[in-house]
């Protein structure tokens, strides 16, 4: 049968660095080439978010998709090194690059939203719950926060905050929380 | 004025290969070596999610934050390829890599909820929405699909569902939609 031949498992074994716990299988071979591409949220009002995420956290828009009878765009960034910047593919080999990445931010917009003063998204920090907050890590938490600052960013938690003092808490033009960590200071 | 010194912008442009339009600015040099780190979303039972994460698309589990104070436990994740799996750092080095990759996967889970029935997360598709889902790159979809289906892997939209065939949606434990692309199908 189909079935049981596909699921007849070959499995690598998981790296002996990482964490064995219960519930964490082995590696199955049909994963091979499985990449985590993409998180999509939903937004408001486009010309804010692009100047958000590519004027303030530095990333670039590598692809629009449009679908006018639809009534939605959808918009993909990523934060790229300068090396990447210089060799960007172009065209369709650029949308193919795309989906082949990590870490790519998808903005979908719902058309008229943006004129609706009242409209908003839900951020999933209150009920009901779910996604939390996307995260990134920058080379210098204190500058870091300076440069938000300096942006009128809003914070939903300053690093001086709370009981953790080497996060914090930013939020993106539609509220979403966009946790910040300086990777050296996140050993246990 | 610190604020308007710290806010003195030096930019660099964008790249020419990427989408220009109203909203995009260039690149500030204060967002030099930002990363977009990883995505947090909610989790009811981990043992489930650990099985899915690892055992279906292959996952594997860097880190694990406990806070048993404040009764909730955090796992990171990534999809690693061979060769990142054979050079893994391991200790407290294994945890300042995790946060300075692309493409984590935060799992939060909150003490108790995996032995209440009737609690569960809101997948942010139904109202109140925000975010959407995540996204995995495959090397062959119709490979994937008999993969998901081989596993028991509930499906949101198989590919020759709706309009657009060259993608699917599965749902992972949770109900959260994960999207699942062949890059190369995905030229405009």
């Amino acid at each position: 049968m189909t079935v049981s031949h596909v699921s007849s498992d070959i499995t690598v074994p998981q790296p002996s660095q990482s964490v064995q716990l219960t519930g964490v299988c082995d590696i199955p071979s049909q994963s091979s080439g499985f990449r985590f591409n993409h998180t999509m949220l939903r937004i408001k009002d486009p010309k804010r978010s692009l100047e958000f995420y590519t004027g303030v956290l530095g990333m670039t828009l590598l692809c629009v998709k449009r679908f006018e009878q639809m009534s939605f765009d959808l918009y993909f960034l990523a934060k790229l090194s300068e090396a990447e910047r210089q060799n960007l593919p172009e065209g369709d080999d650029l949308a193919i690059y795309t989906f082949r990445q990590r870490g790519i931010l998808e903005l979908t917009h719902n058309y008229g939203t943006e004129d609706d003063e009242g409209f908003s998204y839900h951020s999933g920090n209150s009920e009901p719950k779910g996604f939390g907050h996307i995260c990134f890590c920058v080379p210098d938490l204190s500058a870091a926060v300076a440069w938000f600052d300096a942006k009128g960013v809003a914070f939903q938690k300053r690093p001086e905050e709370g009981k953790m003092n080497n996060i914090a808490f930013i939020k993106d033009p539609d509220g979403y929380w966009i946790e910040i960590v300086q990777a050296d200071l996140m050993a246990d």
